[in-house]
């Protein structure tokens, strides 16, 4: 079987499994105070083009949305969130266990929000008349790319962070898959940007290349104050700290973190060209890694003798959308090989239209 | 200024008074173990012919919500709850800051689901590939009578109630203005019932007579086991637990509650009438004691020179809902002044259909 | 019966109990927004000699705690407090439930803490090579009286405030019995006193003449932002709020609250002296209404016949230390039937020094 | 710099690396529900002996700790835990923000406590006249080997299990160095014993072998239902569940678990009996890989010029106590020149006894 169905299927880039094994029997002091977390701080910050960030390292992206919502909400507030986001979805509960309302915005098909929505939002809670017995929005959670495969362009994320700015928000972009957003063709944002725009963000380390492993890094240093302390009480403090500062260190290297992601970009926007022409409409444009193409059932099922995808959702009563998802470790091959299947079944169940 | 804003503008029922003056220095033991709490138990048992549930005083409704929910859920179980909710979106985050995620369903215009909107969302969760990374539904909340003025049948309880035995999920039932429910001409629902229908609900008393307080009754008595710890933990054990006693002892004295629900629910009816006849719609049919009409904003600008309501929702560019309410305390005089200023504004704003 | 086992066994002073009749049927607006909450407030600060303070109402003690305490609080950092604090050990662990430790300092027998087991403790987690895994201290808890009868001097509040400005903690008094410190011959803490120390304290109805509530006072302003949210999220907001403001208002004129307490205090005392000439020394000295002597088990059990005291110690094999609670309720004449018993007791159960 | 500081300054065993690289571009499932997660957990069950028991994989042991802890708790509720336990002071208060109060017991000087102790703290809250008031002990939190090095015998935690099931109490063992217990020659508890006499335990990878990695073993099925849904919600499921499968599945294969454990447990014996001899005493005899003298500190500073140890607690004005550890990762090398330069300062150092 080869595997679409996510962007974690895999180990890691070569270059970390490397350096682990070069490095396994030195001895360095732990909790991510040794010297290869340093170099990969400062690797980091090189990438932004910032000195004055603060760079954190996480085992994974559940566990830095929480820590880093839970460490910047004071009780009485919540988080602004697509309704497709991540936290709102997938995460049991993360942030609600920490206390923190979900707050819920409309999304578009490809799971963005936008400044208007934002604003609406916080002035129905402030104008109220019962305003103080509904949670105040204080913090705004997006994705980039989102869930959805959807991109924010450097105009959208600015027009939100204005409002941010106007009503005092936190502005917190979940980075999961962010390589592969960095390595869209359509993508005008950078590292850099997300410095200036973002209160704090990270960039995702486990499903673009790395073992496990995410780079929050606080653009706001005030608002990060004590933040490894949130990491030690949320379980996110390895005692191997190295072994995230390896990972990084290598993935920062050379620019290696985003050469890998475009390639897999490419690769996916290959498969979305191909479902397009084979008569496979997508549930929305993808830039990024992660395309949903709508297919009959039955094609489904062909598919499925020989792909693993992810179900993603019923589209009416005989067809679906699925998510296929490339990565880092793609081969050209599965990818050609999955293009050729989706073709042949583009023709087997070639739909009057 | 005629306050028909809310159902909590005035003190509580004269019966009340005279018995905080005759008890005033009577000495009892706190935190509800005294003998009028005692009596007031027995009696709220014998108005729902069981003897077989506990009873247990708290002071307000969120603290209630919240107490109970926190109480029987685990940290990976949410709470199914209309949209409309009182939990979801008045009690400022109350129960996720007891760490549950509140799990918004479609509510009707007048406030309810129904037992099919649970059981797909059950049913959704339960069959997501990834249903460990989504909150597991554990619990569903309803009120009776709804925030929004609507009344569940039998029939549809039974229905709700059959759906959360099939998947195992609790149910409560928040009666912050049961009183308002069980007048109701239209009601078909009894205390009674709701000791068989569900595993816990509350007889409101701040908004039917009493100065404050809720008697919950929990009719599935393991569910309740130590609910004591949670009303302490939680802030809501009274040391002076005898208010509770005393007022609830007063209420179930000679119908003493549904008797003063039963005159505001006529006065509210003929509100609703009124407003109809005059030709201001109603946002949604209420058979109980809080009416939604549509009207003219400038036709509301004129009330407000003489009544307080409470704004509720915009309807169109010329056009607001707003709450009417009536309670144990409204006067006959005050909801016949609001019914003739009604149909003279009626009058004055006659608009072409 | 005659109890004196704790201080709310009767209901309130008469003044409010009238006042709760003659405004039963005035319709207010709820929440704490009306004009005898108003008045009450200003009240409140005019007894404090300051305007630049904000005064909130709760309804009890560990709700005020909780809220309070999670309200100042981020997620690391935790209240310093004594080990026999209220927060410590009788409130359900309500501060835990917000997610915050209680951290214990040794408590001298009176109840109270130094400002030097502050420092330390605060110097233990900051100089410490792991400080990032121990919770840090940013507050202190404690209470005026000390739940065993203590009182902080002037001087030594004013140590304590030292080090709470030097570290940057914030310091709360739980002023359950205020008005037992307040009225005690040996204080010299005024409320003036507790608004320049204090980041936030609180002055106790419940337990000094009021049927309930507590009034929280914010000196840092700063501190307090949002509050009412947190009230409302913890369960504290009361619908009919003017009851709070009532008995507030009641209490703060003519200076009604340190007089009843004055007197609760002056039995206390004597009751002291009794113990002590009948030959059952004190646990503790105590300068307010709040007594702990030690007496003979056997003796126990004959006072028991007559009177209800709080068990409070196990002292040796033989004996034990009880509570005995004066309140602004007790009578001259229980209080001076219980030193003639104790009298007789003493003389009953005489033993050789 | 020789680091004898704690047992997790390498990276993990060669094996371990070995595999990492052979599956390395293998594709699998995430969340650990791939076939090397299924072989990891069918050798550990085969280690322990049973078929009946679930075993999950977390990334740390803070992690663990706080997840199976709130997994088990209703929120009145908390855990009885030696004063000097992991979860009472070194967890930046995780067990607390999840909402529950750790209770600490008396430990004697190597860590632990007794069955006796936890009796009487089960007791004095049950029959405590205000028991609600007080956090209900649920639960017993203990480490084996002790954050100090000590070991509980098997006739220990059989005694204290027997009061666990006496009053109804769950017994969780932190595993978090469990191979340097079962490592040890003194040690009569085997895995299999913990699976008859905890609910759950965990087996520590990170300090034993692994890059990280927690084995935590539900003997209690029932009580461990639905614990994936608290993984995820707390932050600990990895995406690349595998990394946990590869390395658990390593560890337990011919023994290499305990056979690693052993090596560094006789090292530390030695410098233990080094120690002794060169006149520096311990501050409590340890059976494991974590030694704790005491020396004069002019002894230390000239052992810092070589070592990295950790500094422990002061014992008097001019000796300090410290932590020496062995891991599987110590080479003999290393530890024979920690006992020739221990018994060197021994010489420097002689004191007059």
């Amino acid at each position: 079987m080869l595997y679409f169905n996510c962007d974690y299927t895999e180990g890691c880039h070569p270059n970390i499994l490397r350096r682990l094994e070069e490095t396994n029997l030195m001895q360095t002091v732990g909790y991510g105070e040794d010297e290869i977390c340093a170099s990969a701080r400062q690797k980091i910050k090189a990438a932004c083009g910032r000195e004055d960030v603060d760079v954190h390292f996480l085992v994974g992206g559940t566990q830095a949305n929480a820590t880093v919502i839970a460490s910047l909400l004071r009780p009485h507030q919540g988080a602004l969130c697509p309704a497709t986001g991540h936290i709102n979805v997938h995460e049991t509960g993360a942030v609600e266990a920490t206390g923190h309302k979900v707050l819920p915005l409309p999304a578009s098909p490809d799971g963005k929000i936008t400044a208007g929505a934002v604003e609406r939002a916080v002035l129905a809670q402030k104008n109220d008349g019962a305003f103080e017995h509904i949670v105040q929005p204080k913090l705004v959670y997006l994705s980039q790319p989102t869930e959805n495969g959807g991109l924010y362009s450097l105009a959208e994320l600015r027009d939100i962070r204005a409002v941010c700015e106007k009503y005092g928000l936190f502005l917190f972009v979940d980075g999961a898959r962010l390589g592969y957003a960095l390595a869209a063709p359509k993508n005008d944002v950078t590292l850099a940007d997300l410095c200036d725009l973002t209160d704090v963000f990270y960039i995702g380390g486990t499903k673009v290349g790395a073992l496990f492993g995410e780079a929050v890094v606080f653009a706001n240093r005030a608002a990060g104050e004590d933040f490894r302390y949130h990491i030690k009480q949320r379980g996110g403090m390895l005692a191997k700290g190295r072994l995230l500062g390896i990972q990084f260190d290598e993935l920062f290297t050379d620019g290696l973190y985003t050469a890998i992601a475009k390639k897999a970009v490419t690769q996916a926007l290959a498969i979305a060209e191909t479902c397009k022409a084979a008569g496979f409409p997508l549930l929305a444009e993808s830039p990024t890694n992660q395309q949903f193409p709508i297919l009959p059932d039955a094609a489904l099922e062909r598919l499925a003798e020989k792909y693993v995808y992810s179900y993603w959702a019923r589209v009416d009563g005989t067809h679906s959308a699925v998510r296929l998802c490339t990565s880092w470790a793609t081969t050209d091959e599965n990818a050609a090989a999955l293009c050729a299947d989706l073709r042949a079944l583009g023709e087997a169940f070639a739909e009057p239209r």
